[in-house]
């Protein structure tokens, strides 16, 4: 096993981008729930515990329907739960991808696609856009991590 | 700190046989919610937001139920959850596991067992198989993310 | 390209802190699940599947309720969730963290408090203590995992 120059170090501009593209997303991955609580307290519904619903500081004055389903809150959680589905997935297929050393103008499109239309589709979920339109922007990220991990299993065999 | 040969190579075989499994699952993970969309498009139901029930192209005629759970569109959906909870725990591991340098056979065995055992879960969920056999082949993808990380640990300590 | 001195190396005592807390962290996101399926097992209930209602030497007595929301074993599912809200990230995020080389003593405190935050968060939730307490530990867990994505992003701008 011979030493090979490293992949991993910020002088190869495939690993930057990974590194820029992978950290906005983790951010997004973890601003997304926050999101949540800033609902959740504004309207002070769409707890999820029934220990939730107890008095405390955050929560003043219970409710009994405090738990019920809150559609300003869930779409939060939808929105959350659709990071979930596809940013684990990026994250762990695009360093795989920087790892086959792909050609820099192909990982810096690919890498990118996914970024603006997690965006777009943030968006376009966040004002109820019709499904069509959020299906599309999720459909260039979807193919986005489709390419990479196809393109790792290609090198790989 | 030295320079080691490095783990992270096509030249070594453990890491290949991780880079083929993890895209491998990577593809299972990003292609589950292709299914969704599928059979949501095929019964026009078990959407999931208020504005889906919209008409539009991909909706032509909008029904006052159709963001009801539909119990074809929600199987795929259990599936992609299911997914979620296994997947990333699996790709975390196993790269770590592929640091720690452990002995090609354990780790072509380790690895490929939870392949076979998410494909198995795969048929067994997707033809609502008795709850004891998703059971079975979901503890043997269990065990081989807990192995990994075990085996990680005691590396580490 | 040249060749740097491995970050990804035992010898690096901030990637071994990092797979000290990555191994534990794969840990509790894998082994949560079985908690789920003990108690399922304890109420024989909270099932998910219509056919997790048939008869079978798990299910010896199948009853029609089976698959109603069972706030005993849901609970476990609704940490399971928030542990895919987390954990992933954190694995991420921590890993891309050790590549851009933090000083370690910074290392060791942002990796071990998402740890700590975590088992207290577990501690929280399993006892059903107020929304206030659990949401507290979960923001010291969430504070970890931006401030590593985001000297991440600082490093590889």
């Amino acid at each position: 096993m011979t030493v090979e120059p490293t992949l991993i170090s910020l002088d190869n501009p495939v690993f930057r981008t990974y590194l820029l593209t992978a950290g906005i997303m983790l951010l997004k991955l973890m601003l997304q729930p926050w999101m949540t609580v800033v609902r959740m307290m504004k309207v002070s519904a769409g707890f999820r515990n029934p220990e939730d619903m107890k008095k405390s500081p955050l929560n003043p004055n219970p409710q009994p329907n405090q738990t019920e389903v809150n559609e300003y809150v869930d779409r939060s959680r939808r929105m959350n739960l659709n990071d979930l589905e596809n940013i684990p997935g990026f994250l762990s297929a695009g360093f795989l991808f920087v790892l086959v050393d792909p050609p820099l103008l192909f990982a810096q499109i690919v890498l990118w696609t996914f970024v603006a239309a997690r965006a777009a589709h943030f968006v376009a979920y966040i004002t109820a856009q019709l499904h069509d339109v959020r299906a599309t922007f999720w459909t260039f990220s979807s193919l986005s991590v489709i390419t990479m991990a196809g393109y790792v299993l290609i090198r790989a065999f």
